[in-house]
């Protein structure tokens, strides 16, 4: 399993957690400190929400859901993301692909904090709508739903509602998940 | 001459001038009212400050100076476009090409006003090095600078430092303005 992926099995525990703090949000220079709509506006434009639906034969319901917050910038602007690091108080900053450089959050409890920053400081975009779909995953995986059938197909569900491409792992769920009456947690 | 562009010969006197008024910016409903950082954050990640260098054999320089504010978004956010135009109280918003839109204001006055709107709320990633160059190519021309090769040769090397690939037209400018010994506005 990658660093700070999340587990079905468990959940918000991986390294991704590390940085996290109660008292994170807003931490680092205050000079450099970012402007919470700045950061709503940005992210409008160059974020990603998403929920990955991995096979996992040996899990429970042989899939691990794993949802990340992510905002790609070219390395020149690598300073940038750190801020969001430190505005955020976790995730982390590394090569995307090539000149490209990630900030990326993992973990249910950072994710947690992210989805309640966006709930304050709303997106304008249609990304709203997938923002939405993000929250309500999280707060299934928070009441553990993703670990049943029913509740990995609603998050399949909502899986499908965010990506606009082909999504072929939510697509089988839902065909092996729905209705569910075989199996419970 | 396309609608809205300036000329080398009537600065800041397009069409793209139509809609701005002193008491414009932060126009429309208040509800719809965009946060001026939030609109920096979405700038900073979609917006696109460009001068174009257009070969015009006709105008005193043989060239003319284009400046524009651009921000490109999939139609499914033409709304969103609408509010910046409403904010910014000037500016077109029309379709960029095939299912995309795009919001611009060209015009000396109304870039003036893009200009010092940037100015109070800064952008925070590389593409402010752009703005920067932006914002002294307009107030150059604000003084009728681009109408003499001296003054256009420095609007070209502004140019040239904004545009990452390749710009011929403004080292064609560089070839043939510098130095400037010849002639005068």
């Amino acid at each position: 399993m990658l660093p700070g992926v999340l587990s079905a099995t468990s959940p918000g525990r991986g390294k991704a957690d590390e940085c996290i703090g109660d008292n994170a949000m807003g931490a680092g220079n205050q000079q450099e400190r970012l402007d919470p709509e700045w950061i709503a506006g940005f992210v409008d434009g160059e974020g990603c929400f998403h929920v990955a639906l991995n096979r996992q034969p040996a899990m429970r319901t042989e899939w691990q859901v794993l949802p990340e917050f992510r905002v790609v910038q070219h390395r020149r602007d690598e300073r940038l993301l750190k801020q969001l690091q430190s505005y955020f108080g976790c995730g982390s900053v590394t090569v995307n692909n090539g000149d490209r450089m990630e900030f990326r959050v993992r973990g249910l409890k950072n994710l947690t904090q992210v989805v309640a920053f966006f709930e304050r400081h709303p997106l304008r975009t249609r990304k709203q709508h997938d923002f939405r779909s993000f929250a309500r995953v999280i707060r299934l995986m928070m009441n553990g739903d993703h670990l049943t059938k029913t509740g990995l197909a609603h998050v399949a569900r909502l899986s499908l509602a965010m990506n606009r491409k082909r999504n072929t792992s939510a697509s089988r769920i839902l065909r092996d998940c729905t209705p569910d009456t075989a199996r419970t947690r």
